[in-house]
């Protein structure tokens, strides 16, 4: 039988205040197995542009990353995001080591083509070391990773959180039983996107495509659901989606997708 | 016998310009064996400091690490500097990982008791998880260490980089025969500081006496002897001291010390 693996992503939103990012970090520290973080931090970075003047260029609602947008994501992501849950989880009891996709050569990324639109300094993910990253497993560690790649020739590039969680979930599936937690405001997957009591508590390939044709998924959920039905078409064996209070143990009250 | 273990630090003033910062990376890429790097980034982290309008307090000529700056350095150091190596130096085929102290656990520290002046967030090195940092590198990983560590509790702090590659290089000794490199810019301990073709070759215990009676080791030096001899005295095999050119194979005009 496989061993397990929980791939937790945090959403930027939930490390905020300093009460949300102990709990998260306590809870996840408790969760049992082996286990990987994916953290955002566009919330942090956003306020660090602005301290330095660095405009956030935005082309039809998305994100550019320039050469100073990178440099800011490397700043706030790869350092003072990750650096200081690493030592909180360390104060939890959790050998966490912070990674971007460069370190172990976890995760490599080309930096996407120029069509109509030039994203700048973003990756799209091609290879996920799942070797290098068994190895820290295997021997305790536990990678908390940011959202930042390369490309192999030197270059960091910016890449989803969401992308990289799943990308990590596929490759890791090889080796593990893997169960993918995407973390974030809401309790789970709304039937009434007003009504917080609405959790549809378990969607498969069915579910999703009668909620996708009456058009109950809200716009900001799309990505989120695709990136999860891409994960569990490649052999990830569950998706679970919910608020911090999902990795509590014995809580049920999420959304949990299989295919 | 011992596996050998090279640890290098690295100085800030030679990473601050591109052809440096390569040149060094390269070089470093190209050494045989188990080894760890160890950087500052103190140049780019005053530069961070004067864009966010955060002015560097000193006292008596030394840099005091408030909340503020200890963001700056998590920043500059644990994340710019850091994951800039890492990504090129895996360009360079060197499967690196950028560390803080946090990371794996590898560098306890306290912080600094308040007696006559209080440095604020600087950590004293108390215990190196050697262990986790063997398991790295029997993994085939390079640790790329910054100048941060950690209190155990949650807290980061600002350490000196000669002082952890010290503390690493006698940390490291009980499992390998290290020898610990100092590469700033100078190209060795000189006999006359206006003369860089003085190079001292070797300086043993009692040569380090007569220098200092004689007072021929400058004001600067002092305190990166006094690391050496350290080291030297507890278990590390051998000290080198000199510019880029020392990681060059067959290069031998550099300082060696020795007990």
């Amino acid at each position: 039988m496989k061993q397990t693996l929980s791939i937790i992503k945090v959403g930027s939103n939930l490390i905020e205040d300093e009460k949300g990012f102990y709990r998260i970090l306590e809870l996840f520290s408790k969760m049992p197995g082996n286990k990987i973080m994916v953290h955002g931090g566009g919330k942090k970075a956003t306020e660090m542009s602005k301290k330095l003047g660095v405009e956030t260029k935005m082309i039809n609602g998305r994100r550019i990353t320039d050469a100073e947008s990178l440099d800011i994501a490397i700043m706030v992501y790869g350092g003072l995001v990750s650096k200081k849950m690493v030592a909180q989880l360390q104060a939890f009891g959790t050998n966490a080591i912070g990674m971007s996709g460069a370190d172990a050569n976890a995760i490599k990324a080309h930096k996407r083509p120029i069509k109509k639109v030039d994203f700048g300094y973003v990756g799209d993910v091609d290879m996920v070391n799942s070797y290098g990253i068994f190895k820290l497993l295997q021997s305790g560690f536990t990678p908390i990773f940011c959202a930042l790649t390369h490309d192999g020739k030197g270059q960091l590039l910016n890449t989803n959180a969401d992308t990289i969680a799943a990308e990590l979930a596929i490759a890791m599936s090889d080796q593990f039983d893997t169960t993918l937690y995407y973390c974030f405001e809401k309790k789970g997957v709304l039937q009434d996107v007003e009504d917080e009591n609405s959790v549809i508590q378990h969607i498969d390939t069915k579910a999703y495509d009668e909620l996708l044709a009456y058009g109950i998924i809200s716009d900001g959920m799309l990505p989120k659901m695709h990136n999860c039905f891409y994960a569990l078409r490649n052999q990830v064996s569950k998706v679970c989606i919910g608020d911090v209070s999902m990795l509590e143990k014995g809580n049920s009250n999420f959304t949990t997708l299989t295919l």
